[in-house]
């Protein structure tokens, strides 16, 4: 960990770019000359991230209004994703996948370096299929697995495989499994699906890894932990993922939730993270 | 190749699917059952994609005008890709990176293959870093390398690596390579970069590496290219992929590209593109 890291600054990970003064954070098109980034974003304390843009852009709006802040514009000047800024809470999509995360990590974790915001907690608030749990389950993750079942985010640097181990903050989970009083235990690992255009496998071969999955204490499958787990453990950044499941993998991969359900279920990682934000602002408060 | 590639449909290569008469392409918010996929879709003879939406919404508009189509609203229910049609031509975004884009193309397959589409060519139009070629330059992709340099995409499935071969149709990249009349060898590979957060790598290292590339014919670096040559192959669709560089990789990692210089590259491949599709058009209309 860098010195950095001690006074709760993010650190900026990259000797060749810290020499640098300029640098243009491209897919939110700011230019970290153009404007001042420790006043703008020098008081974040909690970024929240999920895939959809119009989820994210929802949870700032309800947010805002909820602790009665101004639900401010999108701060984003890129279509590649929205940023939202209400109090110390940023609000960020990050798309699909784990390429695409990783494009917005980058960039906000830069962002915040040169902000000089301090001790920052991240936050993945998803949809994931799941397993064996009914759909509407929140899962808490305790960790993260990549598609062969290791726990690792597979990285190629300059032609060479490398392995970046997924670890979240175990006590930040005990903290939210408190919250949610939902004693689970899910992990996140590669897909196996049966209606994708394309199908070599048999409906036998697919449940029973799904089966030793399960035995292996997965309980959903979603596409971005491994890499938000990476990265945010890597900058040395408290963070955790908490998410809803849409249908249970064990009877189907077709999602036939009611649009009604679909927004209740939608908004419970919301609610639990945004109670925890709450309750940590409330205390901060108080010491003061 | 399934019996359907003979005719010219796209074929659904997933045997328990094919059992199903109802499916939900989730990320495109269509049922198959609630529209007539035929009547809507059924005379696709191209497809284009690319990461932005908004520069997939803006070729599609300035496409519909070009040729004297009305310029129809986004069919695409959801927020996680755009989908616009003008006559034989859709248009669909893929946002960043392979999973991100796997996704897009297994349901525009699935919905081709249920619309009774035939001889469909998909398009990959994008932005990418270039290696030795100034910004501006238009790269038509022979192939495609991953990571480690190996001409294959790697998937997942259940617990284990599989590598799919990554081909492109050269006799379409030989057409448009004559109609650019730019002869270049571009292919895609894994990226370096010395602007991330993150980096343990040197420049000397980087350099070494690129020059490394650059000797085997690698003249740009995106990351969708290795994903979107595997999937169309594998289904038997003929297709390219089109890029146009904003930076030689060779003298630095960072965007400096004038907004109206930016606007004036981002439509080369579009240039080169519609040219083809229109006089393929114009082609047919003489045949019959």
């Amino acid at each position: 960990m860098s010195a950095d890291a001690e006074n709760g600054t993010i650190p900026l990970m990259n000797p060749i770019l810290a020499q640098e003064s300029e640098d243009h954070l491209y897919h939110f098109g700011i230019l970290r000359s153009a404007v001042d980034l420790p006043k703008m974003f020098g008081d974040v304390k909690f970024v929240c991230c999920g895939g959809s843009p119009t989820r994210l852009a929802y949870y700032a709006e309800v947010f805002a209004k909820d602790v009665g802040l101004e639900f401010g514009k999108n701060l984003s000047n890129s279509d590649r994703y929205v940023l939202y800024k209400t109090g110390p809470v940023l609000w960020v999509n990050h798309g699909m996948g784990g390429p695409s995360l990783s494009i917005m990590i980058i960039e906000i974790i830069k962002l915040l370096h040169y902000a000089n915001a301090k001790n920052v907690t991240f936050f993945r608030l998803g949809t994931s299929g799941g397993l064996g749990v009914p759909p509407g389950t929140v899962l808490i993750s305790s960790g993260a697995v990549n598609g062969e079942m290791q726990e690792y985010h597979i990285q190629y640097i300059m032609g060479k495989k490398t392995l970046r181990p997924t670890v979240l903050d175990q006590e930040l989970k005990d903290e939210l499994l408190a919250l949610a009083k939902e004693l689970k235990l899910p992990v996140d690992c590669g897909q196996a699906r049966l209606d994708g255009a394309f199908c070599e496998y048999t409906k036998k071969d697919k449940f029973a890894f799904l089966e030793k999955l399960y035995a292996e204490g997965i309980r959903n499958i979603e596409m971005e932990s491994t890499c938000f787990a990476a990265m945010t453990h890597r900058a040395g950044i408290k963070a955790a993922i908490v998410c809803v499941t849409l249908l249970n993998r064990m009877k189907g991969d077709q999602v036939q939730v009611e649009k009604s359900e679909y927004k209740d279920f939608e908004t419970r990682p919301f609610k639990l993270i945004t109670t925890y934000i709450k309750n940590k602002i409330a205390a901060s408060g108080k010491k003061q």
